[in-house]
């Protein structure tokens, strides 16, 4: 039987300790305030779902850690620039004060261009045997999934819709750009590198694409039925801001249903593999049951 | 006899043509401010420094159009970004509105965001027949030289010496980081991807530190000396927030003098180049002639 606990733990550690590699040499503010984010204790569900989609293929974890660090970046480089006074105006993030707050409004949006641009630095300077070319195709995937057409108009929809009524069409839209996007390429990302076939690349960006929008539907639940202690940041806030979600569209229980279906379906996409997707497995389980 | 003119005429058209077809197909409210950003009548230099790179090692500007593109997209994601309220907060830029005030902030850090994304998505599905090898090179060269050891660490150390008197040292420091870095680098990649030397691309790599640190002493000078009408935006605004500059460091003569002493350091570097680098020495001294 398969411990998600003890693999999330395991890869979290490799994880964590890459992120600090990377940056432990510095002693800048700025450099200060992109550890001060990046080591502020994130599920690193993306980076790892970038491994697990490596390992299904028959990659090795270590061959695609950089490209896991780089899929933390750019994750937490959006997180920061989201809670800026400008856009959700969020004072707390991972259970911490967010970046403008323990540092000032400047540096924040320094530090999210900063881990942007390091995210596409530590790529291109990938220098675990991969060819060019690949890590090139990986580093064009990432920017269209987080680029204007992407998870910035996500953002850009998302800040539009405050105070609006959506359809449940319009909602599905703005969670595939603003956070199916790129864990999307965080898997496909991982199988590019793991080198996996075209085939096995498609079934698991159909796995992705599902796993994606069910997280989002969880995280609109977690908003209304989440314990602030466990997930670290407030609950309630969607309705304040009057936001359109999952459960304000269609109700709570059709919500959690929906998120059912898709990871049914993210399951099904994973039948071509053997035990090696088994993280991949479980983490769509996780990624329903989670409280966090 | 070179005429820069009809060179910079033809070159930016070449550039706005490149720029707006990119962006031309889509009607969304980010792109649209992204288009209203870049297309602001900006005076281009680094695309053309990096064509005119190219050209010096003998390479064709069409070869290096896309990388010219990108990097007039980094910069302009710099003005927009170091523009917002809670950096420089200006109103005005190139003659008009900045993009916060024109659309809002919340826009205005997405644009910027979108447009550094744009970028390496650019150069990352650059078909112009490039090795991977080499765009990876130059996608790592823009990174490091716009990332947290080079222009952000440079806005960071602006931002924070408002008010505080720095030495020539210091101040030049600044300069190198937030100008200097990545006029350096659009130099040098347009001469790696024209195919450059290594003896080459390092002399293009000492003309091009040289004319960026000159550029930025002529900005110090013309927000004392500048007519507000033809530079597009207000002048004595450095005095104002009590920055330190080259003049209110050394003096305005003294100023002059060393940005005269930069530029013949940077046409020297250019004399192991044929006319094919004419453009590169009648830009040199465009930088310390030009009135916007």
């Amino acid at each position: 039987m398969f411990d998600l606990n003890s693999y999330l733990t395991s890869k979290n550690k490799q994880i964590n300790n890459a992120l600090n590699e990377i940056l432990k040499q510095d002693s800048t503010r700025i450099s200060a305030a992109m550890r001060y984010s990046l080591m502020a204790g994130g599920k690193r569900i993306r980076p790892v779902l970038c491994i697990a989609g490596a390992e299904a293929v028959g990659g090795k974890a270590e061959d695609v850690l950089t490209a896991a660090c780089a899929i933390e970046m750019i994750h937490t480089y959006s997180l920061i620039h989201d809670d800026l006074p400008a856009m959700d105006d969020d004072d707390l993030r991972r259970g911490k004060p967010t970046c403008h707050i323990a540092y000032d409004e400047a540096t924040g949006i320094l530090t999210g261009d900063a881990l942007l641009t390091l995210a596409f630095q530590v790529l291109s300077s990938d220098s675990t045997g991969h060819h060019a070319s690949k890590l090139l195709k990986v580093i064009n995937i990432l920017t269209r999934a987080v680029g204007y057409k992407g998870m910035i108009e996500g953002q850009m929809r998302d800040v539009a819709s405050e105070g609006v009524e959506l359809d449940s069409a319009a909602l599905e839209k703005i969670h595939a750009l603003k956070t199916g996007a790129l864990i999307e390429a965080s898997v496909t990302s991982g199988a590019i590198l793991g080198r996996g076939t075209a085939r096995e690349i498609e079934h698991l960006r159909i796995y992705a694409k599902n796993i994606g929008l069910a997280f989002q539907v969880m995280d609109d639940i977690l908003n209304i039925e989440g314990d602030p202690a466990v997930l670290g940041k407030a609950v309630g806030t969607d309705k304040i801001r009057e936001k359109s979600t999952y459960p304000s569209v269609m109700g709570i229980e059709k919500s959690k249903q929906a998120a059912k279906n898709m990871i049914n379906n993210a399951l099904q996409s994973l039948d071509i593999f053997d035990s090696k997707s088994d993280p991949l497995r479980a983490l769509a389980t996780y990624i329903i049951t989670r409280k966090r």
